[in-house]
């Protein structure tokens, strides 16, 4: 065993939910002595010291970044690639930098660009945490425990900062996989992003009738767990959905062609074809659970 | 206040998990002096014997059916006519029948074909209630607790029919609703046929892709409560989708105009217009709630 981990500073750029829950949880396992962050909003700062979160509020991103050896950059998906150009010039050679993006190709597309010499510092990451509440105030040390964060190294990334990333979300809690950032993208289109869109339009397919109230009101336990991920963040999965947008796209294409299936059946009153169609999906979804470790909670986003 | 309800027997026809758990239901709360049951399988009446859920097994729908003060119907939707019309003879002019089926113009069209003069003794009943596991052995008295219940009583449906219905469900803990069959099978085609059919289509989409095992195990907590009702029994959602296939259809068509929507803004990069649409489902979901007494249990179907 290598001598146990710890860092001096983590620049935490973006204090909401997922990043000032990393440096909660980094302070609770005793990884990192001091926090640095940064947020455009005043208050987020406010609280976040408030909170403990970080020791310091730093006025720019670049000023969060300058000087730690560790960097998380916790920002909505759509300002990565600003954020990676602002904090380049500051970042110190040997400093292991994060994101906690939803999507990785277009995270990585963005570290090529800009991070320049910086580039094997980069460890892109994913750890599929979340809860219904976001905001600094919502934040919680244990909010990766038990959960899966997906690292998506570039060949650039160095193995120091590769092992370093694999062993801070370890000490965490997480369980951490390693996946290429089109594997990953690939899959979370599939699994995640194109059944947060179903919920969505569902839900819009719903509300958009004369009788949409109505029918809700009657809704019950199957509706409510169908539908619970449409009440997520807009700002994050307007972000997600775009960025993925390929992916999303060939997925939701699968889903129409299965979805075509059915209908035929149904108006065909093919009863035979229709049975073996809610088997095939009965039977998969009867024989899968969460893997690993990745159990619980209700109320976590992917 | 009248007096206490109380049947003579139950004539139960069906002792599956519904059936059986309103049997039982009644048995708890002293409703009824004795159950006779019938199950075209050997094994479940004996079962349904040895649980205490029926007194005494008939050989035939319309042997239970005879000589019982209420009497219900609880099979596979897609037999619902033939046991209408094989009992109809055997009714008591008095009695009060109901079924438990999740559609219902269906089950009152067969009611109008084949009830004759029985058609006042029947109340038309779709108690939301269900759990995973189906079958004899998993019935439990308490299934119906805290649930809802809708009958749909037809014009000739007798009212003291209707009040017995009112009563017996009310008093095995079920919140009790009327609506009309159109109604009914309208807003459950959008809250309850379609969400499930949608949940099955997004399953096997995902399962008839190469990659699909490999995306499954990737799967988190927002997948898991998204498809949970794909997992639901294939020969009951065979029966309710092929029931009510002019509502689920009007409701598909609507789910992929509000998803041609969401496609148009994803393709387009037009992110305002995207987040407006998830913004509208967000809203929608998060101020969504069940509604009297209906929390707890994630395992019950509808």
């Amino acid at each position: 065993m290598s001598a146990p981990l710890k860092f001096k500073q983590l620049g935490l750029i973006g204090c909401g939910l997922m990043g000032a829950s990393f440096a909660l949880a980094l302070q609770k396992h005793g990884l990192v002595d001091k926090v640095k962050g940064f947020s455009p909003s005043a208050r987020t700062r406010e609280r976040a010291l408030q909170l403990g979160v970080i020791h310091q509020a730093a006025t720019s991103a670049e000023q969060a970044a300058e000087g730690c050896d560790i960097v998380l950059l916790a920002v909505p998906v759509s300002r990565t690639a600003e954020c990676l150009q602002a904090i380049t010039p500051a970042l110190s050679p040997d400093c292991l930098l994060m994101d906690v993006g939803s999507t990785k190709t277009d995270v990585v597309a963005a570290a090529a660009a800009y991070l320049d010499e910086r580039l094997p510092c980069f460890v892109p990451a994913h750890p599929i945490a979340g809860k219904a509440e976001a905001g600094v105030d919502h934040a919680e040390a244990d909010l990766y425990q038990d959960r899966r964060a997906i690292l998506t190294p570039l060949a650039q990334t160095g193995a120091v900062q590769l092992e370093n990333a694999k062993q801070v979300w370890t000490a965490i809690g997480s369980h951490v996989s390693l996946m290429n950032p089109q594997d990953h993208d690939a899959t979370f289109a599939a699994v995640s992003h194109v059944p947060h869109l179903l919920a969505f339009a569902a839900v819009n397919a719903l509300s958009a009738q004369d009788q949409g109230a109505a029918f809700l009101k009657m809704a019950g336990p199957g509706f409510r767990d169908f539908s619970r991920i449409a009440a997520s963040d807009p700002a994050v999965w307007r972000d997600i959905l775009s960025a993925n947008q390929a992916e999303v796209i060939k997925q939701t294409s699968l889903f129409r062609a299965a979805l075509d299936d059915f209908e035929k059946a149904i108006q065909n009153h093919d009863l035979n074809h229709l049975q073996k169609l809610i088997e095939e999906a009965s039977r998969v979804r009867s024989s899968w659970s969460l893997q690993t470790g990745l159990t619980g909670q209700t109320e976590d986003d992917d």
